[in-house]
């Protein structure tokens, strides 16, 4: 198939789109704040609506408050779906989760204007509250814990199930929301990098290879407060000292082993915090992320014997506690193979790399096959009201969600019957 | 002279001084709150003009608000002051300020009832706010600024003319309260050591050498937030990590060069300091002390060599911006010398030692000779609930106190007719 043929999505028109949701919880400096289960996020499942049901889409809403799109597809098949989110965090940015959903749409309203259907039925999903607690796609995937509603409470303080009600869900029917791979074959996202390798690699897209397992851990050093003069250094145990010569093993555990895992101290705080008392206690977080369980596993392991280093050195102690631990998600090979191979017909730049954020696809990834196209973020920032892809940019990413759509919508029926 | 005749303090009764005082403003688990110009500290005052005035001495109050007790001389020579403070920090201790003033009115009392008075008129002085901006001891050396009162103004907001008011003082007579060597021959002060280095060379008394000059400086760190999942470690403006590499050297500066300098870094904070973001901001202070400002001087340069190569391989900015700077103060030799010979007299063990902490002292030895006799801190502890310095300890204090008064009225007269 030869470029000059291809369908290509109209990059006016999702601009037109990317303005208009950004309308909806727009901050002065040009950032968002649409947060999930607010009037915002409520006035923009709107919006979404009838943006799908223009697009010759069919609505629903599942028990998670997902907000399904489907757009039929000539044979009895799964879906293939797409989406991503609209929430966004206090001060988001235009395209963070909206470019996903938006070039979903858009690719749907391209083969509804072209009078083309797909065999498999295409679905764009909006999912709930990507930036919380990620109720949606964990309800369809089946990962949600149904046995702690308290775990899904609002940092606000609000109940799940209110939250839940106010987009059209219900906690209650929340295992109607799942789904499988027999009734969605295949799971394609396109989202903003929220990085800066394809810029620093000047590429195109990015193709994902998966979503990196993150492991967190809270740390708590104990030393002993004392007065700032009259302790002399070979007398402290200064729980700052130590925490950092923590900051820093933190930093080589990730950069001294090849590859690019990355680790980070995000978190610190100091007690007493005085300029004239050496600190008696910090507690700080520490966040790794990668593909490989066993990088993660080595650098944890190299991370242990600099702790019991720091404290003989320091006479303090180090608790490291286990937060939080979340399994990666890979990609699938067929369809990375699939993306590279339209990219490659769209005469596109691509890059084989990880997803070092979260996202939607990592749940539903766990069920289906998944993938991810990721486009450049200027300058690397995300979640912050300078968040910036080119229009262009968006409008190549959106063409190779179509027809990665296209592809898949061909291979995977030749697959399902083989 | 025999240690057979020599005088002694009533140990008993300073420990009940000691009791007496800790009462007021006792808190619960058996530390003081006893904050400048509080309700504590006026009853505190009371509690001390009776306990001077049943010692024999007549008690006035100078403009700043210091209580001053005076035992007459026989001779019209310029006074022996002694003293120390009563205020406290919000959880102090029951021995840090308190001891000395207590010790100097045990040591005048000795003298009443031996029938004995000395050459030169004692002074027992109570300084007015020790722990907050030293208006006492400032006011009496000419050191305090008149033309700002916002200097002196209390962290909850006070104005300082009110306070001085209320513990007897007057701002506009500042003045009034400034001293000369020409009516305060030398200054002593017993204090509790407040760091473990007594403890650690197993001596009974410490021979100050002078109070510590104190560098403190601002320092802020700006890099760049960033995801802490999509920015590669090498893309990173790590203001956190940067901190933990400063912190290090800021260790490192003080135990790399030969001394006993100290150098802390107490006071950290982050921006935005959340676990999944890489730090843009760090802010902290750095404290340094030393007796010798070459020692200081030195400290400083190497840490200006090592913010250059922090910056260069972290990409952060680091200012450093001087915030605070006490000159040192030396002890007098003749004072030091005689407080040496007492203890070798009363068969008490002695090392020679900096004060790194700041007492009333340093600014009364601004304008006239001036040593410091210190007691051993148990496990180095001051400004907490279990501040301790035994019965015997503080009673050998206040022999050395009192014997070096003696001794000082026999060297200082010879000297003074030289």
């Amino acid at each position: 198939m030869g470029t000059a043929t291809l369908l290509r999505i109209d990059r006016d028109r999702l601009q037109q789109r990317l303005d208009g949701l950004a309308s909806i919880g727009r901050l002065p400096d040009g950032g968002v704040w649409r947060i999930a289960y607010s009037d915002e996020d409520l006035a923009a499942r709107q919006w979404v609506t009838a943006a799908m049901q223009a697009a010759g889409m069919t609505v629903t809403i599942d028990a998670a408050g997902n907000l399904i799109g489907r757009y039929a597809g000539t044979e009895d098949l799964p879906a293939l779906a797409t989406g991503s989110h609209i929430d966004t965090v206090p001060t988001g940015g235009r395209y963070d989760g909206a470019l996903g959903v938006l070039a979903g749409i858009e690719a749907v309203a391209t083969l509804h204007e072209a009078g083309r259907r797909l065999r498999h039925a295409i679905e764009v999903i909006a999912f709930t509250d990507e930036e919380g607690e990620m109720i949606g796609s964990k309800a369809m995937a089946g990962t949600a814990k149904l046995s702690d509603p308290e775990h899904f409470r609002r940092l606000n303080g609000e109940a799940i199930q209110p939250c839940l009600e106010r987009v059209g869900g219900n906690w209650a029917a929340l295992p109607s929301a799942r789904r499988t791979d027999q009734d969605i074959a295949a799971y394609l996202e396109l989202h903003v990098e929220q990085g800066g390798v394809l810029e620093s690699e000047q590429c195109q897209i990015g193709v994902v290879q998966g979503i990196v397992s993150l492991q967190r851990f809270q740390v708590a050093i104990t030393g002993r407060p004392n007065h700032a003069g009259t302790t002399p250094m070979h007398l402290r145990q200064d729980a700052l000292y130590a925490a950092s010569l923590l900051v820093a093993a933190v930093h080589d555990v990730a950069v001294d082993i090849p590859g690019d895992q990355v680790a980070t101290v995000g978190l610190l705080t100091v007690a007493p915090n005085a300029a004239n008392i050496v600190p008696g206690r910090v507690e700080l977080t520490i966040d790794m992320r990668d593909l490989s369980l066993e990088t993660l596993g080595a650098m944890v392991e190299g991370l242990k014997q600099r702790i019991v280093a720091i404290q003989a050195s320091t006479g303090t102690q180090i608790e490291l506690r286990p937060q939080h631990f979340v399994e990666p998600t890979l990609a699938s090979p067929a369809v990375q193979g699939a993306i590279a191979a339209v990219c490659d017909d769209l005469n596109l730049t691509h890059y084989s790399m990880p997803s070092r954020a979260i996202h939607d696809a990592q749940e539903i990834g766990r069920f289906t096959q998944m993938g991810m196209i990721f486009v450049p973020s200027q300058a690397g920032v995300s979640h912050a009201e300078d968040e910036y892809t080119s229009p262009e940019q968006c409008g190549q990413g959106a063409d190779v969600l179509l027809h990665t759509l296209m592809a898949l919508d061909e291979q995977l029926d030749s697959a399902t019957h083989d």
